[in-house]
């Protein structure tokens, strides 16, 4: 089974792909993080996320996707721009046939740490430590894509 | 110069297709509606919205669009919704190579009847008066997308 996890964002959009392997269990194919500058034009930077997931799902095709979902929100002018590159995002993964599955913050962190109020430290440690990578990617939202693929994984029984 | 005005939402997506006529200035070209239903998946009904605008944008070849802005929220979860469905919209326009603007409710307001806080009575009539219109399509995200459209013509020095 391949996962697609994503951390979506207009100005940083993270992804993730994570296989099963029967034998190792979970590991992380490929990862990293859509970039769009704040100056470009909405659509420029919209076309740009969709574009980039397109390709993503087309070289790697994953069986589902696994998404942030915005519950509790801190700056609604922040929260409307992600909503933006999350509908992209979600009508991507829907014309490529992926069954998309949510996540709040709150789930992720439960599911990895066991602890809903977990820090990006504990996320990050455990992230390294389930898919045994050497290091971590240096962006934040790439972990966070890891990080909801994993909560994907755990919710179907690969982990 | 054709124009198409857009008033987004998940539900219900108002749209309407102006024509600027050299002789009788503008008018209306088509309008309508795209709901998608609550029950139904989010990645369902995205697609349904994307796939409804490519076809309307194909059919009536406008050369811009105006779409309203988000700026006041009194809900934020409406607009997380609304900004998800806005996400595709500007997607649409945006690979369909339209130019987009964006207006606030308050712009939309002062262009067609001269005052920021205007209801949605004083818009309507304006709406009506402006294009001629026997009666007024029964939406009002229709109705909205219609003034959204004039807005537009408005600040290109059409009306």
């Amino acid at each position: 089974m391949i996962i697609l996890g994503l951390d979506p964002g207009l100005a940083s959009f993270g992804w993730a792909i994570l296989e099963k392997d029967r034998k190792s269990g979970l590991s992380i194919g490929d990862c990293g993080v859509i970039k769009t500058p704040a100056g470009e034009l909405l659509g420029n930077r919209l076309c740009k996320i969709e574009s980039e997931l397109k390709d993503i799902i087309k070289n790697n095709v994953p069986d589902m996707a696994s998404i942030e979902e915005l519950f509790f929100v801190k700056n609604i002018k922040t929260a409307m721009a992600v909503s933006h590159a999350r509908g992209v995002a979600i009508l991507a993964c829907s014309r490529a046939g992926l069954k998309i599955n949510e996540f709040t913050p709150i789930q992720v962190k439960q599911a990895l740490t066991g602890y809903g109020q977990a820090d990006k430290k504990q996320v990050g440690f455990m992230v390294q430590k389930i898919l045994k990578m050497q290091t971590l990617p240096k962006d934040d939202n790439t972990v966070d894509a890891i990080a909801l693929g994993i909560c994907l994984a755990h919710s179907c029984g690969v982990v």
